[in-house]
């Protein structure tokens, strides 16, 4: 295990100890209620399992980047992963995706049936506003700041405006330009809100919001089409999901824009762009480290 | 028209026309996509319409009762509107209620779809916190304690918790105890934050933010025994939905646990009880006015 892969490791295991944490944090006055264990249950299964804490790695990285108190960072890192958790919970619902399979295992709805599945994800959604507002150690104008950037990030304008333009280009062959602005808005929204939060937590000026907002947008659209490759050249060992959906679902993706090699050389060009933001910045080894290790991802 | 009820349709139609600000206020770049003008109509469809606006109405005169200014409470007023639509429409789904009208109006499922619906409903709950966050003339430290109270009231230790509670009440012939607790939870919590909010707004001391609790606390109670009494007294065509759903659905009611004539008293005294929890203040007409409102409805 090198130095990133440890380091990596090391942040993604206080996430999920903190998630924990804040998972237990309310009071959960429902408790006496059976129902109300399978939804505490339904809520863990999606939030504690897997996931690459991408966007929970990226806010404290950035923190530390422009040299905040990453302690700090964590409460709205974990508030970002709730939110990206609640929006793979909705997005494999039967009137959504309709994906059986997440990471490997049954998809919340499968598990726990549609009704908690839906409000496991509302839950998640409205806890991670909890989590911000409520943090320890955190001003409340940051912590204002950082509710904003998370709401417009994942709301109509942002994440949700990504998903309906999802729907939209359902078998439409839709050109390059829709798919990578379906793209920017579906996942980037939320990757940049990501860095920038980390920012925000560390008081960083606007040259630095800019660097961040131009690191996670090169990665964002990078993991995207590293994503798209991985449904043509992977397993569905590998890839704990079902590798040919895009084509089986009659999907415009890179590589049938682009072609197999074309998008390989897109994904290199985006990773180098984001390499290239933060070069100028002590302590951007593990940002450098993340862009390359999104770039060569097996899964 | 008496002086509260044009004092409460003034109210009604501020929320109203500040709602649709506060909708077109965010940049929507997704609007170039057809799918996405249908979810703004979903949006809307479901926050324009109908409405009694009680939610934001407590929000705006608690404001007001303790002296602070109305016209801040207004965001937060409509942030809280958002989220109980948000609760309504994500609970008229198949796999929740399965209620195909609504204000005497089809659901949102039934007129935008189940994927438009689930994501009209998750944009409106994120929307809210936005609608907070970015509010003009409120302190940082007031918009992030809202925050607070708004998130944790809708959260798995409140409305999630009763909707959780509610479903799982079904069939059960659940005890007076259990109904009224999955009622505390339901709509209880987000009526108290109402009150909460506005008074959170004015900077109000904990003896009057307790003061907003009690009345809350009891109206709400009454809102929902009323509920249950025009259940079995009022007509589809009044009520704006079918009359006598309650029972066909094997559910505990108050009607049910306390007879008709034993609701209506209770109703009463939960009514009482408001009002005199505010009788020590200036300017509790037209919370005292509301309360008798409520408990009087007819739909």
């Amino acid at each position: 295990m090198n130095d990133f892969n440890k380091y990596l490791s090391d942040v993604v295991e206080t996430v999920n100890n903190k998630l924990k944490l804040y998972m237990n944090k309310a009071s959960f006055p429902g408790r006496e209620s059976s129902g109300f264990d399978v939804m505490l249950n339904a809520m863990s299964y999606s939030l504690e399992d897997g996931g690459k804490r991408i966007r929970p790695f990226l806010c404290v990285e950035f923190c530390r980047l422009f040299g905040g108190n990453t302690e700090a960072a964590y409460a709205p890192a974990c508030a970002i992963e709730m939110v990206h958790t609640y929006s793979l919970i909705h997005d494999d619902l039967p009137c959504m995706d309709d994906d059986d399979i997440r990471r490997g295992k049954p998809s919340n709805h499968i598990k726990f049936g549609y009704a908690n599945a839906l409000l496991a994800g509302d839950a998640l959604l409205t806890l991670a506003f909890e989590t911000i507002a409520g943090a320890d150690g955190l001003a409340a104008d940051i912590k204002n700041r950082v509710t904003y950037e998370l709401s417009v990030a994942a709301g109509p304008s942002g994440m949700i405006a990504g998903q309906v333009m999802d729907l939209d280009n359902e078998g439409k062959n839709a050109p390059i330009e829709t798919v990578r602005q379906t793209d920017i808005l579906k996942t980037g929204k939320m990757i940049c809100a990501s860095g920038r939060i980390g920012s925000i937590v560390a008081e960083a000026d606007e040259k630095q919001l800019k660097t961040a907002q131009e690191y996670c947008e090169n990665i964002g659209l990078a993991f995207q089409v590293v994503d798209d490759i991985l449904d043509v050249t992977s397993s569905d060992e590998v890839l704990g999901k079902p590798v040919g959906s895009d084509d089986s679902n009659n999907k415009s993706t890179y590589v049938t824009l682009l072609g197999l090699d074309g998008a390989k050389k897109y994904a290199r060009e985006l990773t180098d762009k984001a390499i290239e933001s933060v070069k100028d910045y002590d302590n951007n080894d593990m940002l450098i480290s993340l862009a390359g290790y999104l770039c060569d991802r097996l899964n």
